[in-house]
């Protein structure tokens, strides 16, 4: 049998990313504009939380959104319809931005008009976890329907993100989801999670989470 | 409302992507090499007909094979165990290869040594119908029992490849596939297919599908 060349396009394609991610980072930090990188999978409200974030933060910081998505720009129009600058990354069939595509994005912007931009990932959670976005932060929702088990089935996400929103607590009196579970199954994959127990329908939490972010960006941004 | 930026990603990329494939063709042009592409679902018979190929041009053509799959490299070696030389490129999650990714298999390939060489794309009749590897011609196959109604649900694929292959016929006395009602959904797409009808168990209609390719391969090369 001949030798079997082998090729690893994954690590070069990640590698490559790492590059584009850390030129964006070194943008970002000139400009003192804030990034954070939003996953989730699909339906677990993540527009539903950047449009709570932005009636809670608005008038205390100034707030940018990059909506990803594979095809459509529904999400984008109820964004826009908040007054704030939006920019719509359509993938294609892509399962997920990475740091040249946010780049682009960012592109669009003006940064000198904003302290934070939230990208909205596309809905997955698994490519999404993978690849850099060049993001100063990686946050994630994970919704009560979804299931406590959650950590176990899709470690890796739960790793590289440094906030969990758990959304949709208005479930919880409905489902047999154990909150302590998780959050001791989140800490044994990373112990340093920020969690917010979050309703976007009621508005529950949220002020929490937007303090989180609001102490967050002021750190970066020193105004 | 403020006006949202679009920026499509998909077309940016595909276009970045047809500059590399016809690249690729000009430096197979140059050593006379005849690259195909092999698309189908998981399944359908992708490494058998490679398997049988090999055996009919044995002494023919001197041929190599790029094995690309998502994660295991279980076909590469059925491949090079016939003796010829193999690449294995593996995506780790990418559902096609693109032409840069078929570049680096060429590159690792002597290609004075080879009159044609057959790329295994990725599993999947969607994303691979979408970009062109940098192939001369694009070949498919569909296997009897995924059923005659294919070209109604896939039709890209059918209109980009030149030749489809119809594998697992021993399987037609089995199911209500119709062949003609098949062939007819073909020609309306792509009225120029060549179509062979094949078994790769029992060996019919290989020396067909093989005549055709040795045809197309050494009127390419000159040798």
């Amino acid at each position: 049998m001949e030798g079997i060349r082998l090729i690893e396009v994954k690590e070069e394609i990640l590698s490559d990313n790492k590059e584009a991610a850390n030129l964006l980072r070194d943008r970002l930090a000139e400009s003192r504009t804030y990034l954070v990188n939003l996953m989730a999978s699909p339906g677990s409200g993540k527009t539903s939380l950047i449009l709570r974030t932005l009636e809670a933060l608005s008038g205390k910081l100034r707030m940018g959104v990059i909506e990803a998505d594979i095809d459509s720009m529904v999400d984008s129009e109820k964004v826009a319809a908040q007054g704030v600058p939006t920019v719509q990354i359509r993938t294609g069939g892509f399962c997920h931005v990475d740091a040249s595509m946010v780049a682009k994005g960012i592109d669009a912007l003006d940064l000198s008009a904003l302290d934070c931009v939230v990208v909205e990932n596309v809905g997955n959670l698994v490519c999404p976890a993978e690849v850099d976005t060049g993001a100063l932060k990686n946050v994630m929702i994970l919704s009560v329907p979804e299931g406590d088990d959650k950590p176990l089935k899709y470690p890796l996400i739960f790793t590289v993100c440094d906030a969990l929103i758990v959304n949709k607590v208005d479930y919880l009196g409905l489902s047999d989801f154990d909150m302590n579970a998780l959050k001791q199954r989140v800490r044994n994959l990373n112990p340093r999670m920020h969690i917010f127990e979050v309703s976007c329908k009621t508005g529950q939490g949220i002020d929490a989470w937007a303090g989180w972010l609001h102490r967050e960006v002021t750190g970066f941004t020193g105004r």
